[in-house]
């Protein structure tokens, strides 16, 4: 196989020997450094805490907010780690590129995360300490996202240490975004369909566009997938499927804004499978089904709901999202993603365009339409000021005021994903990261070592 | 391969590219539109919570329900979707068909159960509306249960379009059974031997008793599995089995009936792989295992304790449910669906007769037997009320009554389950659903676009 | 194949028709009797507890142990079950073996588990029974894993017959050496670096070195993986390493203990996976990354936290025990691992020497060198005393002492370890347990029925 392209000319160096342990080992490092300067326990995981309590009149271990958040916790990191990992192993011989490097950016990135995450928002400016516990944990793993998503549009086309490059700067760009969207601008957005799926999203599709690559095409036979990993890729589906419930919900507040947001992330999930099968099945001869979009589109629903779950937008609110998310994502996969590549030069591998992009763009739409017809009549008095914080300074914010500040931290969160992505590009092209020639992508043998695929 | 079956006649017509999106987008609008008209959040996910739980001086936020159901609820969630959809992924060409039409069949399912279930327990005659919460989207997975193990009868031979018949009846069918079994016998049942297990098991053989296919010979070579897709199966073997404790304990009485309801099937499940594994072991040659009988008779204590789990069965009880199970259930495997199949005439795909039907027929006995038994020394005077719930009208009812009506439910669900699968079966006997022909089963290139099984 | 190898002399005899039936049978008989005799639900799971409750003025249901361990127990009950069962399919034709096997040892392992640990732990003196509740159950599954660690030194190489005899003393020995270290010695070992990792790793490397097979290499073509085993064994690893913080803290105490535990184990294993993918690349040509240290090498952080996470060890200690354990790990693949094999005769399947002796070891020593380093202002009065229960007496305890005596508890579990290993392994050599001859290894079709690899 190597021989025929030997009219290429000579083969990228993708030799990474050198630059992936040194990136690692320097990283690994620093981070020992900076947490030994910057992290302590927060107050919960200190083994203070028996005093605090006594002092404070707590009586019950269980009011340790570790206890309402861990169960989601550890669904979002199953998600975080086996639900993108898998849901990237679809292709034929790039599943170990895709659970594998997968894990390496989360385990990079959330070390990361915890610090710039940690420097917004719980920095103490009197002891100039970082405080972190089991929200700083979930928050940690919502900040990968951002950067696995934006994977999904280069899976296959970078080497590892372009990864880490991308995880370095898509958690560093995270951390500026959610600061200025949950914090300046005060927006809602539990679940991220802003600040993880738009923002990721556009990084992602920012990157790949930069990156674009005219002779991807000597890569095709690669760039299918076999029997089995599709099997495989089903259950990174499964899991996202499954547990959007909890990642949307996992941040949200104690009592009935977390209930209500695991409902309607539910409702949504499964009213988005009935049409992405129908819109699938319209599409193709004889009415067959495209994995494709059975593992991807199905999803979508989850992300679109990520701001709005957690307001009241009723049940059957949440069956029309998950039904026009369907639709939307399909169509996506079915056009748009051919037409951005055909036109745009833009190779999104997973097609986090129609995944994570739109939705989350929608998803943050949404968000901001319900905001802004929120009512005291349907939300209560008190509940109304629960569910959108108008406490302190914005005690005085109207709900439309806040449906206009929804839709503004939507557009920031795009216009961090594109412009943060574009630079991000432009560093990646650089030759020195070890990226992989055209004809040399969609491989694992270039970065793993690969004893046989079938047979004895 | 089509070439040779050409003197069989024409292939039926399995073009679903029109019949699969109508319905599909029907059932889902019929979905939002019902939603809209009946559907609310109830009082605990609903905004107005806080004004509550002043008014009721509720002081703690874990009061709510949702902090002790929703842990169970994943895990339910995780044994329908991954659990059920693994596990029918053993067939070397149908584990699309198995993972994708489970994924389908729950994601419709669920929809229809909050209206159906919510119909039958907490609908508000005074608004006319059903308030949903945690419990009821518990209850919602549990009634996609009885439709998805009657796939496991149908598996292969079917096509979507069936399927969603097959649900939107088998979930009218659940709802009503469990009302008459639940409400009016007052009938225990928190794990679901007879509602879900022997309902959905009978449901299923009730179904393809009336598809006999006299030729689905000509489909045989596809009806083994390969190495990997029983690795595959092996996913939904031990997520299912890990999470039992889950299922049977998700929507018992909050304390030790929850919390003996996990012990008792944890319990029944250990001994039943014992059992299990000695059977398979002696049928064979050499001693050599089956991973059908591993698959799939492992999961029989968990169903047969479906009932009994919540009550004091003791201990050794549990050990000894397990122990026969694992044993009725691999003899199942190895004499009675071959008996079943040649001499009744009843195609079982997945073997549900022996995993759910059985079993769960066996579970609600041993709840009967198990709550006939029981007395105020064993479980104290108010022990004993709470389990059974003698409370109310029911407060002058006997044990013995009460292992009476449980017997009586056990019967109720096996003929809701055979007569409701007959009546179904001849409905999708009609030649309009574009169900494969008997050369054609089991194959997933019949719905789905299958690119590479092996290879480059 | 079976021809070629026929100058070899008369193959073993590998029947285990009747061996495994009846070990099963009766082994599962005794269980029944033994359980009629001892088990009994405890206080907080039998009917009584509403009775119990009311008499000590109880008056929440949360206050059940129950609701702080349930997910807890669910996440250690999928370590054990898929984590350990799908690491060990990586082998190109022992996946059933590796993921069936694994499920028999810990099915058979944790009813006598329940026996064992509670006649230490939970013994009536008065009554002579045993009580139960959830704490037993996740202790029962804890001590399952030291034999399943042990299985990993043996995989391929040993009957299922064997296996049992390895968890039946394994299950005793363990429970011993717990008893030792945690009640007698009075350490602290949450995560069980010492008492389930160091005790398994020798213990099967115990086992091993006496079942040593000289020409093992006549099955050599078996030893590898395909890429899609490869691909199944990273679905163990990643349940293993999301799930570890749950395996760490599923027994500490409530509240920042638990809370604390969570944090340091998901710190150091972020870390690890830097450290071991920069070492996997500096060893190989050209810098591709070996599946077998991702799979694997990844985890060691969490084992080596087994006994400090619950320790007040600093965030950043926790990333500086991640980054020394996925060095050493990895190395002990690249180097220790060939060396044990060559030298030392020493053949070790899975490297469970590298994963888990070797960290489990140091675990126990970080864990000692942090309790002596202890100190009240760090941990705060009550904290210190909450954190090593000096309580009893054990209060005049200092932490030098208590440093002592967990430094003296590790090599406790070593010695068990590798002395009941040699004592097993020789009771394993007779010639009755039906275990594959040499050239037999690593396959199959010994102890399944395996239809098909690949193909139609």
């Amino acid at each position: 196989m190597g021989n025929c392209c030997a009219y290429l000319g000579p083969q990228k160096n993708t030799n990474v020997r050198v630059s992936l342990p040194a990136v690692c080992f320097v990283w690994q490092i620093a981070m020992i450094i900076l947490f030994g300067v910057f992290i302590r326990y927060d107050e919960e995981s200190d083994a203070h805490w028996v005093e605090t309590r006594r002092h404070e009149n707590i009586s019950s271990d269980i009011e340790n907010d570790f206890y309402y958040r861990y169960p989601s916790f550890q669904d979002v990191h199953v998600m975080i780690f086996v639900g993108f990992g898998f849901l990237m192993t679809f292709l034929k011989r790039y599943s170990f590129g895709g659970v594998g490097f997968n894990f390496l950016i989360a385990a990079f990135g959330l070390q990361w995360a915890l610090l710039m995450q940690g420097w917004f928002h719980s920095l103490d400016h009197t002891t100039g300490k970082i405080s972190i516990g089991i929200e700083s944990l979930i928050n940690a793993d919502f900040c990968c996202a951002g950067s696995l998503i934006a994977y999904g549009a280069l899976l296959g086309k970078v080497s590892p240490v372009q990864l880490l490059v991308v995880t370095l700067f898509g958690v560093t760009l995270f951390a500026v975004e959610e600061y200025i969207i949950l914090d300046l601008l005060h927006c809602r957005d539990s679940g991220g369909s802003m600040v993880i799926h738009a923002f990721g999203g556009y990084y992602g599709l920012g990157i790949s566009w930069i990156l674009y690559r005219p002779n991807l095409h000597q890569s095709k036979q690669l760039i299918g997938s076999v029997y089995h990993s599709d099997v495989f890729a089903m259950i990174g589906t499964l899991f996202l499927w499954m547990f959007w419930p909890s990642f949307n919900s996992a941040i949200t507040d104690h009592g009935d804004g977390q209930h209500r947001t695991a409902i309607n992330t539910y409702l949504a999930l499964a009213s988005c499978v009935l049409t992405t099968v129908a819109l699938s099945s319209m599409s193709q001869k004889k009415g067959k089904l495209d994995m494709v979009h059975i593992q991807n589109a199905t999803l979508a629903g989850g992300v679109a709901m990520g701001t709005a779950a957690e307001f009241m937008i009723t049940p059957y609110g949440a069956l029309i999202v998950g039904f026009c998310c369907g639709i939307i994502s399909t169509f996506g996969y079915l056009f748009i993603t051919p037409f951005l590549e055909k036109y745009l030069k833009l190779q999104d591998t997973c097609g986090v365009h129609n995944l994570h992009a739109m939705p989350g763009m929608l998803g943050g739409f949404v968000g901001a339409i319900v905001a802004a017809a929120a009512s005291e009549s349907v939300y209560g008095k008190e509940g109304l000021i629960n569910t959108f914080d108008f406490e302190g300074k914005y005690a005085n914010r109207g709900v439309g005021t806040q449906g206009g500040f929804q839709a503004a931290g939507t557009c920031v969160a795009i216009a961090f994903g594109l412009v943060g992505g574009a630079i991000v590009g432009f560093i990646l092209k650089f030759p020195i990261w070890g990226d992989p020639a055209d004809d040399n992508c969609y491989d694992d043998e270039v970065y793993w070592e690969v004893s046989l695929y079938f047979g004895h």
